[in-house]
């Protein structure tokens, strides 16, 4: 189909046929999922979407094949035991943080964690302790630094689970097994959120997985940077400490009693492939992926970040199936390169930020897809560099702002016992915040429930909503308006 | 593909090759999902499986395509509100507790209710009373009375939310209009899961929806009587009482924030089929479950439930979508049935218990379909009436005592407190149950953490295994131990 037969505004019968006028045109997908929209050939999926039939196992209590399908998995990643996940990483991080701690249990989580993570001390009436990221260039948050956990932990006492986000969003990886032993030694479990890195087992090109780093659980999404549905995930549990038994009765509460057959396929198809021809797969996108940073240098507005940029902030390691593509030294910001790529060049990044882009690759991109990447920025670093400017201050970005610390008044659950209003931004600074407050993507908090409000979030968020930056998690659809805790003891509900 | 090629115990190189294998053999399924695996239409899933790009909306905050949709759901359901769930009626039933009390609240639930249900009271830490369907022939469980949720309100104070399950597994209705009445007085939430009523609004030959009976909140599990996928549901809110801040935010919590975009496009698929040409559809559905139903009044052992077998029981409705076939009248139990339809007709039926089999049916049913079941009944229903035998006795059935009222001692949240002890099943009576049991399908608890052990449910237990029923909660794999509550107080932890 011809480019100009997609029409983003034009109204279509239903969502399908929707999808399927967009999956005939030219638009390249440099985000998620993993598969890239390949022609991975597969049957009419109605034909194989079964239920708990003869012979087809109970994924809830898998005894013949989804136990053997979901050992092959366990071979793959090494694991004492791998679980299917139907209803993405988040399920997984529930039943991780319901399996390793109890209610009230202290905890210490990453501030730059997903709002799963949120949800999960919320929803179990966890008391938690933020670890928070250093910033680096472009506002990008690094690693989780060990000494901060060691710190942290030794303040606190009896902490149940320390949780980490590890690679991050834009593929900052923490020193797993450091913190692993910072973290047993205080007779904690390690869970990680490594939803972003769960092709890091295949290659050494990558960097190494918390599955064999010393973490507890580890948490995948499949679908992220695999040929995977949408969806689906995997957790897993290593070495001794963490219980199995509690695992999987979480995991029957947070998931469908119902699980879909055509995940279960799609994630055993993904898992054989990557058996049979993995190191080949990952041989050929390694090769696409030097060939891309190495043309890359030569980029003198735009500038697209490796290791190198990460040195003076001792970042453990990074996911180079991140190409992170910076403004800083441009004429421009996060968002009029993502618009600019979207609409002049068809390709689709995964998300803008105030002053990069993030494009996701996978073993299923084309070298194709490589080279239209390459040759779109060159197109726009030339027609920056005519309009040659200085590198912007690396004063703090919004983002980085938007991250500050927090003073904590009240515990996640606790906030839900008073009263909530509703009150203008403008009048809000000082006041307890009642509702989570993120970004999306990546959907990392800038304030959660029971925190204060303070002077410089509201002009972070209100310079967030001007840039046409996704905010959530506000109920008021203008982003105008912030929900607060009335804290005084007659509100208590 | 000859049936022979289709090998139960064969070996395949992953579950997608044995799902399509079986997809090719002449087994008919009269189970779910509703779309029996019909060749409806589709392009190769990976080319439409995309995340959250321009022009493809957000679920978590539909503003766009998504909220479109959604607002077609609305229009067939005639709710004020109605979400996608993309993990199952579960994720549903979870939102719905949460967004109807608090923890420590009073909440009264039908004891049928599904495994979701007790999940809900436990990560809510919610004070549940039980009201008890009572039991029918051949052991099924029949409506909920409404005098029994007024006697229970009229009894608690302040109780949140009733929550009752109809239709039940088998189809039976109970009188929601009433129930709703009764609720509302009492200022409670009326939560119904009708997970397996989803087809209700489509025609007049059906029972009439909650949606339109005074129901706060509605669960309708899609993929189950309609041609929707596995693992796809919806949520309905109707009425003024229901809060939909709360039950957004309580979805976002209890679904993936990586929504399938195959299964939104699924449901809006199945929807705008429904809109378009749901009343044909319905039509012949009618005149084929009605031949069926005809047909069948002239096996003499075997015996298909009509409205006529409920009328001792005063039964509100039932749903006729779902045929139940007894076996009271012949030498051979449910199980016997369902094994002798499945190998020597390939008639792969949804469940077996003690006493009856089940056979799910919906407008994707073919002609030949009703036609292989009913020649297979009469053959089977000949060669029985060859060995004729009296009616069996109408004693108490396995299930019957199995789903029978047990002594509270502990809320189920209350339970997790204590330390577990694993108990062999023979000397377990008298104690405190430490988890949950129940026979998959229909996933009903027979007992719950907090209840009593009594003699019967151990010899229940034993029979049900003996029986071959799939036993499921229990941790141990023999189904010979089961946990219960080291209930002293020094074993509080």
């Amino acid at each position: 189909m011809a480019e100009s037969e997609w029409n983003e505004t034009g109204t279509y019968e239903n969502l399908y046929e929707r999808l399927t006028a967009y999956s005939d045109t030219d638009y390249y997908p440099f985000h998620m999922p993993g598969h890239k929209r390949a022609e991975i050939p597969f049957i009419n999926p109605y034909k194989i979407d079964i239920t708990e039939i003869e012979g087809f196992d109970n994924l809830h209590h898998a005894q013949d094949v989804l136990l053997e399908a979901q050992k092959r998995l366990e071979g793959l990643y090494q694991s004492r035991k791998s679980y299917y996940l139907v209803n993405g990483s988040t399920c997984g991080i529930l039943s991780a943080a319901g399996a390793c701690a109890k209610r009230g249990d202290s905890v210490i989580i990453a501030r730059n964690c997903h709002k799963a993570v949120y949800n999960a001390v919320k929803i179990f009436g966890l008391q938690a302790d933020h670890v928070y990221p250093e910033f680096m260039q472009c506002g990008i948050q690094g690693q989780i630094r060990p000494q901060d956990i060691e710190k942290l932990l030794s303040e606190r006492k009896n902490v149940r689970f320390v949780l980490v986000t590890s690679p991050s969003f834009d593929g900052i990886v923490s020193d797993i097994a450091q913190i692993a032993r910072i973290v047993h030694a205080h007779h904690a479990y390690l869970i990680v959120d490594e939803a972003h890195g769960a092709h890091f087992t295949f290659s050494r090109y990558f960097p190494e997985s918390a599955v064999s780093q010393g973490a507890d659980i580890v948490i995948h999404s499949l679908h992220k940077t695999l040929p995977s549905f949408t969806q689906t995930a995997a957790l897993h549990i290593a070495g001794d400490l963490a219980d199995e038994h509690k695992v999987e009765e979480m995991l029957g509460m947070f998931q469908t009693s119902s699980p879909s057959y055509l995940f279960m396929a799609g994630i055993d198809l993904c898992m054989n492939l990557l058996e049979k021809s993995g190191q080949e797969l990952f041989e050929t996108y390694e090769q696409r992926l030097s060939w891309f940073y190495e043309n890359c240098r030569e980029l003198k507005s735009l500038h697209v970040l490796t290791s190198k940029d990460y040195e003076p902030y001792h970042v453990f390691d990074a996911d180079k199936s991140k190409i992170v593509i910076c403004t800083l030294r441009a004429e421009m910001n996060g968002k009029q390169l993502y618009e600019c790529l979207l609409r002049k060049y068809h390709l689709q990044l995964e998300m803008y930020s105030e002053r990069y882009v993030l494009a996701m690759t996978s073993i299923m991109d084309t070298q194709e897809g490589f080279e239209r990447l390459l040759s779109a920025l060159r197109e726009i670093d030339e027609e920056l560099n005519r309009n040659a400017s200085q590198e912007q201050s690396m004063e703090l970005t919004v983002l980085q702002r938007a991250y500050a610390a927090r003073e904590k008044v009240l515990e996640i659950s606790e906030a839900g016992y008073y009263n909530i209003e509703e009150t203008p931004l403008e009048e809000s600074s000082g006041r307890i915040c009642g509702e989570t407050v993120f970004l999306y993507p990546p959907g990392i908090p800038m304030i959660v429930p029971g925190e204060v409000i303070s002077d410089d979030l509201v002009s972070v968020l209100e310079e967030c909503r001007n840039m046409g930056l996704n905010i959530q998690g506000m109920k008021d659809k203008q982003k105008r308006k912030i929900l607060t805790v009335a804290y005084r003891q007659e509100n208590r509900i």
